[in-house]
């Protein structure tokens, strides 16, 4: 028979540091008081969009490493993916580094996947300082998901906005007082959704897969958690995932939040909010882990999504797989 | 100061079962005899090549788990990537299984990358049965990264043969005698190669790089293996390979191979031999794990090797990143 989904890290692997960075747009809104750079120039001094991403990431690791008082000598591993084909961002971004690295892919819930394992590593000795890190652009995500910028399309009113942000976390053996105590490794979910404008309705079942399949294996409530943080689910993603937890006899009304939800102050051409690999990466490691060190917060779940299409198996009639991975971040 | 880059996995954990499935040219050669199924139509009775590459992907995850004498629901977790876009065919093959998913990217080192971080979850305890899988399709990948198969292109003489096939591995904490004892984890190096035809020499620094930290770690020499096995440099990028150890002075000569200059018999419009992430996934998986099963070799080193570009990358300038993940086998 299958052991759980939940890993416990008996070792409290800990959040010693983060780093971030994002877009005016972005900043404009809740993360602008939080992030370490705002970019006034979305290019990021870059001749194209792909290579702002990947410089972005790269600021984001280095940033994250120097927050935490740290040299790049000092780390044993990076692990990172992003959006683009093959994700370049991170491959590139590792380059610039003298660690190993883990390339990973798992769509907009590459954040949590990426500290899930990097807590893991650490927890179970093979490392003591791992970044786990991940990003998005905008304007890359547009050239490659859906349309040139420059014909100018209408965007239907279940749309969501990619974020234009990196950002990073240090997990370590010790340095904080923030540990991540589990990690619930979230199964693939598709409710044949195929309009690839309505994301945050994907991903809304794969957040509540992998939520209640946590609850249920640490034997906790939705009161445990100061908050319950899904990646990019929109405001609509969001509405679905309180009415799907709702319906299994979970009530997560009053604690949950949407990374994409809340990123935008001004919801005029973003619609549903944010989406993107940064959407969540800008918010949790800016925003959220501030509360978390000011101790408003003290425990969280953080539920990053991913949507695990492409435009090749959009073009082939599939719908869209989904996938949670979901952590625990406990103030000790 | 970081850690070695070398892990020793002190639980030994086992690979016990793998599965194969390939394409009519690749059963020609020498794994026609050691896979679990031979194509006749590389299409797989599906509408187009990439959902052939998903479902020879999902064939060779449940023939793993088959060969093991398991069931799904005795699983606890598939590590998968491939080299389409948004890693799709790992995707859509994990939506048909009811167990956590865990997405990665390394182009052609996904293999190794997948069966590293497999035994690592092993061998520290959170899971106890984890399928390591990847794959590839020739002409998926030609559609994807170079031109249409219509446009009857001439291929250049460096140029490889993207193998169509995949392989997965059962990693357990016990079952059969052949044990994963270290994983040594790759960095990104990048020798400035822009020559997309010309991955080999593009990769062979990378395979060099942690061949050499794996030995150095662990202490070790070539003689301590059996067969030290790359994954898809080809014969010039394996040339290269022995050339650059040797400067270093270590000699591989003697007990190097690698899986994409031996798996087609016939050296004609292949030129430097079988690349893609299921070239190492099929050779590994049948041949190379058939003489492990007969203790005809005993130590293996295996160093699958990726190279990290996309038709983006490359369409912008930029040289080739590679990195090589390295596990050591052996048999207890």
């Amino acid at each position: 028979m299958r052991l759980m989904q939940t890993v416990e890290f008996k070792n409290k692997p800990r959040i010693i540091a983060t780093g971030t960075v994002a877009g005016p747009k972005e900043c404009a809104g809740i993360v602008g008081k939080h992030v370490d750079k705002t970019l006034d120039d979305d290019k990021f001094g870059e001749s194209t969009y792909e290579k702002a991403e990947c410089k972005m990431l790269a600021f984001a690791i280095s940033k994250t490493i120097e927050n935490a008082g740290l040299q790049d000598k000092d780390v044993d591993m990076l692990v990172s993916g992003d959006l683009l084909n093959q994700i370049i961002s991170a491959s590139f971004a590792a380059r610039d580094f003298d660690f190993p690295f883990l390339g990973i892919y798992s769509a907009c819930s590459t954040m949590s996947e990426s500290m899930a394992i990097a807590a893991a590593f650490v927890n179970a000795g093979y490392a003591k300082k791992i970044v786990a890190a991940t990003g998005s652009h905008f304007s890359s995500a547009e050239r490659q998901y859906r349309y040139p910028l420059e014909l100018g399309n209408t965007r239907p009113p279940q749309s969501q906005w990619t974020v234009t942000g990196a950002g990073g976390a240090l997990i370590a053996d010790k340095g904080s007082d923030i540990a991540i105590t589990h990690a619930t490794f979230g199964k693939v979910v598709d409710f044949g959704i195929t309009d690839v404008n309505n994301m945050g309705a994907a991903m809304a079942p794969a957040a509540c897969n992998t939520i209640l399949k946590h609850l249920k294996e640490t034997n906790r409530t939705p009161d445990d958690y100061d908050l319950i943080v899904t990646g990019d689910l929109g405001a609509l993603g969001s509405r679905i995932l309180k009415d799907l937890t709702w319906e299994k006899g979970v009530d997560i009304q009053k604690n949950h939040v949407d990374c994409g939800e809340i990123i935008y102050n001004v919801v005029e051409k973003e619609f549903q909010g944010g989406s993107g690999a940064g959407c969540s990466a800008v918010v949790f490691n800016s925003y959220i882990m501030d509360k978390l060190k000011k101790r408003t917060i003290n425990r969280v779940l953080f539920a990053a999504t991913g949507a695990l299409l492409s435009t090749v198996s959009s073009g082939q009639g599939e719908s869209i797989p989904c996938i949670s991975h979901v952590i625990a971040i406990e103030n000790m």
